[in-house]
């Protein structure tokens, strides 16, 4: 990240679930990487708190010390060391209220140590269950606000099950914080792609001016992995590829390909700009829900030499699961600006590659000039593919004459690729994200209207899988991009993008 | 060129300049290639006219064994040989009609020996002096028309030397050829990027909505040549920047970026378009040509390490010459797609790099999202450059988001190079020009009212710089990009774009 002008003011990091993976993988290493590069204030401590029988030293060595996530440069012991004396912990029972007189006293401690002038985050990298409690419990010492001072809280996902559960989720947390310091982490909003996005469209004299119906034919919005759901088959099966992935990035990403500009890059107005865009999603309707969207299920197969399982057979999964791995939908934006074009948008595991993009599916131009040509009658439609991961970048595929007679087309492509740029220094999203919230800036945040209205477009889908056994879910094989019946979902003459890890087109690069 | 399934048919090729530098360099050698790639049909025979008193087999010497822009393949003697065989010489006095009995005759016994069943491609290469002689003495034998099969002919550059010369040869020509007959060559028209410029306009969803005043902010169209005017000066200091490139070749380019859509890909209707183009030019009063046009010459200076001499000492022209080496125009198409766009077109000798452009600068978008941020105020146009020559291909620059805070926008580059279609088998412009004249195909040939309206267009320019000596001509040192005074062409905050050899913005790439 560049330099910023800006001091972050005083403040205790408290991480709930401070033994768990997350602390471990993300938070520790964001927060390290930040305060290697000078952006945290000198009054600053990290207080981990977690069901864990640990001290400060034991958590201390755990997270930063014995932590494979996390690289301490060989010259650097002095500042891991300044470090290391700033995170601390605190052993409780998450779910007895009791204990969080603990945290009081420790933070009280903190605060007077490190002169924290009272500003709290409070981190729930916790299983989901005790997301309405700790809020809870932390008021009912009156740790949640605090004159003068902010307290705020950031809450991992998932944020709900569905919309009653989003809803009380919502209504619970409200109780005890505003909703100006309610912090819903979407780590796809920390991508400086998906950031990109909102640039893209609204930087550009060559891309505003065609986001629209008259000049978009549809969007696809793709999110593959490779990966099965190895061991956390358990937990997938209780989840599922529409509520892990797409009722929440992939909605984002929606969000940020289709809302209109807001009337400044401020966290207010492109919430509001996001909520309005929610708002415009065509409800599919419970008996739609077969024309709308196909569910799959990787099958056992090959890859890339390697035999796979199948979901099915996976550790913690049910022989008889319903749960999907796959997911692809058609909807449609019923604003001025989308009325008519189709948006699609599938996830899965078990794919061919590991990519997330966006294409952008251009009209034809009417093509009078060429249709006269027999041979020519053939010209493709222009797409703009955006790509979030990996090889972040654009590539924009047109066409252009073939050298000799007459006016034959063909489609060629240019990119650019993020890692051309001199100063690429990408941020990872947990750092952007960690800074902002310590800023106050909640742009890259789910807002709670957000996260209940996307909770109610995918509703019906998730009752209908639910309830409806005569909808089938698919197998696919495991390396394929899918149930061959996706490619229905698709308007007549066009398929699906088959993306390759790298962004350009030449399938050499693909991995499958 | 890819293949063709049509047939060519029979004709005899008769060049009018035969011993000349053009057919040795570019006439000879495009048709052997023709011949070598098969295009050319059986009955098929050259005949060489000319002042110098060669013989056949001297005349084949000189172009076909003893021709260094001739490439004959080692293995391929058994080729060359045959070609040699179809290769046929006369010499005349081309200024006296009695000698083209000779030519009769000669047309004759070949049209018996090779049944070109009378079909008779003339090609005229001669000093412009004859352009209208030639056609008259072969009229006086009843060379010019011939029933059943056709009398073509073949114009070289330049066609007048102002509106009155170019409407009195148009005047003369088609006293004795039809229009549909005459081919005037303009071998800028070869070029597939020029034509490539009607493919990038018309069959692409991302460009046609784009292309007119309500996107494009202004268009510039540059020729770059860093070559002085070497031995020709004599003949240059009787044309000039403006005849020799600007009222010929860069407004034909014009005409492509400009023209309405044609309602098919023939010649006709492309001619019709080029047409309404160029009676759409708003004119250049006399007395407004100081406001709208620069013109220059190169002044000695170094280039590249190299001492090269100014304008005014290079051999033949003299030391008070006002015949400018630079000329650069600001001018306006009053239609409805460019109401208010303006156009600048410039060209120059001695410039730093060898290049010919199109660059078409975007309109800003609103910008009220990225307006309020202080920092990013300065977000820039959208450009999307199309390389003539060389590097041919495309360049688009637009603005990314760079990694960090906020929204800061910065312009990368993507581009697509002719030299990475897989098929890049671009055809030599002289081959497609007279296999398409084989074909009767005039597209590509420039029409005799289209000539003349671009004359109509630069009369008031030339006629203003060669009586009012008011107006200056500026020196500018060899190796620069002209006169600086050229940048006050352009609008305000805008200059012209200085590319370099390569079409991609590293200056790295530039030469000087």
């Amino acid at each position: 990240m560049p330099e910023t002008s800006e001091t972050i003011e005083p403040l205790i990091f408290v991480i709930f679930g401070a033994s768990g993976d997350l602390a471990k993988r993300k938070l520790i290493p964001a927060i390290y990487d930040l305060y290697k590069r000078k952006y945290l204030p000198k009054k600053f401590a990290v207080l981990g708190v977690s069901r864990s029988k640990l001290d400060d030293n034991s958590f201390r060595e755990q997270v930063l010390f014995e932590n494979e996530f996390l690289e301490l440069d060989s010259d650097s012991d002095v500042l891991a060391g300044e470090f290391r004396d700033r995170l601390f912990y605190q052993p409780i029972d998450t779910n007895s209220v009791e204990d969080y007189a603990l945290v009081k006293e420790r933070l009280e401690e903190l605060d007077e140590t490190f002169q924290t002038s009272g500003n709290v985050m409070f981190y729930l990298s916790t299983p989901p269950v005790l997301y309405d409690k700790i809020p809870k419990f932390l008021a009912h010492y009156g740790l949640n606000r605090h004159d003068g001072s902010y307290r705020r809280l950031v809450i991992e996902k998932p944020f709900g099950t569905d919309l009653a559960s989003a809803k009380a989720l919502n209504k619970s947390l409200k109780q005890y914080f505003d909703e100006e310091d309610i912090y819903r982490i979407d780590h796809y909003l920390g991508k400086e792609t998906v950031q990109n996005l909102l640039v893209t469209r609204f930087a550009n004299g060559v891309f505003e001016p065609l986001w629209n119906r008259n000049y978009i034919h549809h969007v696809e919005i793709t999110n593959a992995e490779p990966i099965g759901v190895g061991s956390r088959g358990g937990y997938y099966d209780t989840s599922g590829a529409l509520r892990d992935m797409l009722q929440n990035h992939l909605m984002q990403v929606v969000a940020h390909v289709a809302m209109e500009p807001p009337i400044s890059p401020d966290a207010v107005a492109i919430r509001n700009e996001k909520t309005k865009l929610f708002q415009s999603l065509r409800p599919i309707a419970e008996s739609d829900v077969s024309k709308y969207s196909i569910r799959g299920q990787y099958t056992a197969s090959m890859m890339r030499g390697e035999p796979v399982k199948g979901y099915r057979e996976e550790l913690g999964v049910p022989d008889d699961s319903k749960t999907e791995t796959y997911a692809a939908l058609k909807f449609f934006i019923d604003n001025w600006r989308w009325s008519g074009v189709p948006f699609y948008a599938r996830t899965g595991k078990r794919l061919p590659t590991k990519v997330t993009e966006v294409c952008i599916t251009f009209n034809k131009p009417p093509q009078t000039l060429f249709r006269r040509q027999e041979e020519v009658l053939h010209s493709e439609h222009n797409q703009l593919i955006i790509r979030i991961q990996p090889d972040e970048g654009v590539l924009l595929s047109f066409g252009m004459k073939v050298p000799g007679d007459g006016f034959k087309v063909k489609n060629v492509g240019m990119d650019f690729h993020y890692s051309d740029l001199a100063d690429n220094d990408v941020p990872e999203a947990y750092e952007r994200l960690l800074l902002d919230c310590m800023r106050g800036d909640a742009t890259l945040y789910a807002h709670g209207d957000s996260v209940e209205y996307t909770w109610e477009f995918v509703e019906p889908i998730l009752n209908a899988w639910q309830h409806d056994s005569s909808i089938p879910i698919y197998g696919y094989p495991a390396g394929t991009w899918g149930p061959e019946i996706a490619d229905d979902l698709i308007e007549s003459e066009h398929e699906w993008r088959s993306p390759c890890r790298r962004l350009t087109d030449d399938t050499s690069y693909c991995e499958l």
